[in-house]
């Protein structure tokens, strides 16, 4: 309830009488309530926290149950003609007047419902946009014991597998022992669909597991996280089945000597733009600027993907407590690509790398 | 591109002179272009149909490869500093003047973002809802074909993994198993979270497979589905392990004459409220009506959750081509429940069920 707290201060900073939180995420940080959406046009439910009184769970029949059940500290009600029907009560009897809402989760559309609503009741919408994943960039050490446990069973299971592997096998089985491992582990499931990459099927950032067997000598990009306890992990590494070229070596040198320099450079107070530089200028100035189409890094928590980024985009400061992916890659079409990706906690000082695994690391 | 075509025509009619298509079922089923959205703001790309010419997909570096080999007939465009960026070019060169975008999957703020750029360069932006979804209503032969090939491989992994079913077993063993299964039969993986829901657990309709062990006697809803070429499907199974009890065998009777009442009421011309009518009597002329308080089915296509519906808001014709699933449910806090579902095609006689699994389906 700390950060319902914390919550509530910020809407009285704001002059918003209350929130409404319908990204899952979100609403599981805020009230425990675990349920994700079955997809963006079919919501389990949203908090409406009031700055004053008890905050209310509005969730359907389906996800009663679970609602009762674990949003602790929260009043449960049900609807059943639609969650803006029941809503438009609830603002009336709390006297809400200004309602705040997720401009990046609600869809257009149903903004457009919201706003006649609230005109007819004299309530004002209010679109905002990342409050709560603001309050959510910065781990608490509860979230970032939860976060090693994610990245320690996923170094787990990547090991099993890696000890696996043989050439002839698929992308495809590949993928299928990664994610099967996760769940028999104890993970609720992968994080993001697992990444199996071979040969030139690697030169695909977001590649999808073929049936393509995987070869000798050729490198092959493993992209897995799994979510345990809510908590997302990622890593990425490339491995080598036999002996790896003169080009792999490399190739892999350079994408290992930019990690390192990225993570030299984190620590709170720098910018992410300034970590994602001292990794790319190592990439750019071995000829490969190009080759390395993506962001350095990305926040990693109740979601996969989620702030702070190690992008040229990104020039706010790094605050202690952020857990983010240091990750650059080079592709080359039809060789193939070389990513590496560990996750690190930003500190006063510097960074705490979560990751353990040496698999591949230092060729 | 037979759709792109149906579209174009749509455009005219509508005087629209584009669509921007962002919805990832949508531009799967225009284009081919398969990618997901790693979630709903994080775009994969969209496509621009305009009434003329011939239609683009815009992705960015991550997917480029794929968007051109997938998206046949399609120019491919990457965009580096964001796709409006981009498409602020493309709206220029082409002369479009009236954008339609799509109100149900854009974010509120990202609509935001667009009418402000439109607004500059002289652009009216139009919200649009279901324009392609419309079209994805009726299936094709060949959709058809995808979705029982869908539907058989998902019995097939049902019936493997129902033979293997003990008690003792915890229901995450046996969700384990069924999507391990999935992908190993050649499924992309399943077409939502298995549920395995034992006892008690039935009685929440989405429930989350946990930790208890499967126990003699008591009802098991599993209920499943799978995504194969492309295409979805979802079957629901109530079983018991051992000898079913006079209030399990009264309680599975009537849910599944309802689903039979149901199926007999689906034809071309009739409305989906009245199909759901049909089920539901049975139900509450019984004295469960309150305990069966979802839908009696949903559409199943490229989305697992998709139009028409059987529910009592769903007014309109049903008409032939159309598949969707009929499934009542009973569900008793404390005790369980008692699911049924499967999928049928409707035809202007009918319906063709497209399941032939008969387990436990007759007690």
């Amino acid at each position: 309830m700390d950060a319902v707290k914390r919550l509530k201060k910020n809407l009285q900073n704001r002059k918003l009488d209350a929130l409404l939180v319908s990204q899952p995420d979100n609403r599981r940080y805020l009230s425990g309530f675990k349920a994700g959406d079955m997809n963006i046009a079919e919501s389990s439910g949203a908090l409406l926290v009031a700055r004053r009184g008890q905050p209310l769970l509005l969730t359907d029949f389906r996800y009663q149950l679970e609602a009762e059940a674990e949003a602790v500290g929260f009043e449960v009600l049900v609807y059943k003609r639609g969650m803006l029907d029941l809503l438009k009560g609830v603002l009336s009897d709390r006297g809400i007047k200004r309602l705040a809402f997720e401009s990046h989760y609600f869809l257009h559309r149903t903004a457009g419902k919201l706003e006649e609503m609230t005109r007819k009741i004299g309530v004002e919408p209010v679109a905002t946009s990342g409050l709560i994943e603001r309050l959510r960039l910065c781990k608490s050490s509860v979230e970032i014991d939860r976060i090693r446990a994610s990245v320690l069973l996923n170094e787990q299971v990547f090991q099993e597998v890696f000890r696996e592997l043989k050439p002839g096998m698929t992308e495809r089985q590949v993928a299928i022992k990664i994610e099967t491992l996760m769940r028999e582990k104890g993970a609720a499931g992968p994080s993001f669909e697992s990444i199996v990459a071979g040969g030139p099927n690697g030169a695909r950032p977001h590649a999808v597991p073929g049936d393509r067997p995987l070869k000798k000598g050729e490198p092959i990009v493993i992209d897995m996280g799994l979510v345990l306890a809510g908590y997302c992990s990622d890593m990425t590494r490339t491995v080598v089945l036999g002996e790896p070229d003169a080009k792999t070596r490399k190739i892999f040198r350079l994408v290992r000597q930019a990690q390192k320099a990225g993570i030299k450079a984190v620590r709170a107070g720098v910018t992410g733009a300034e970590v994602d530089r001292a990794a790319r200028q190592i990439i750019e100035q071995a000829g490969y600027g190009a080759q390395f189409g993506h962001g350095l890094g990305h926040g990693v928590g109740l979601a996969v993907h989620e702030g702070p980024a190690f992008s040229s985009r990104y020039k706010k400061k790094l605050r202690a407590g952020m857990v983010v992916t240091v990750e650059p890659g080079i592709y080359l079409p039809d060789w193939g690509g070389v990513r590496l990706e560990n996750m690190v906690v930003v500190t006063e000082q510097g960074c705490e790398v979560l990751n353990t695994d040496t698999t591949f690391l230092d060729l």
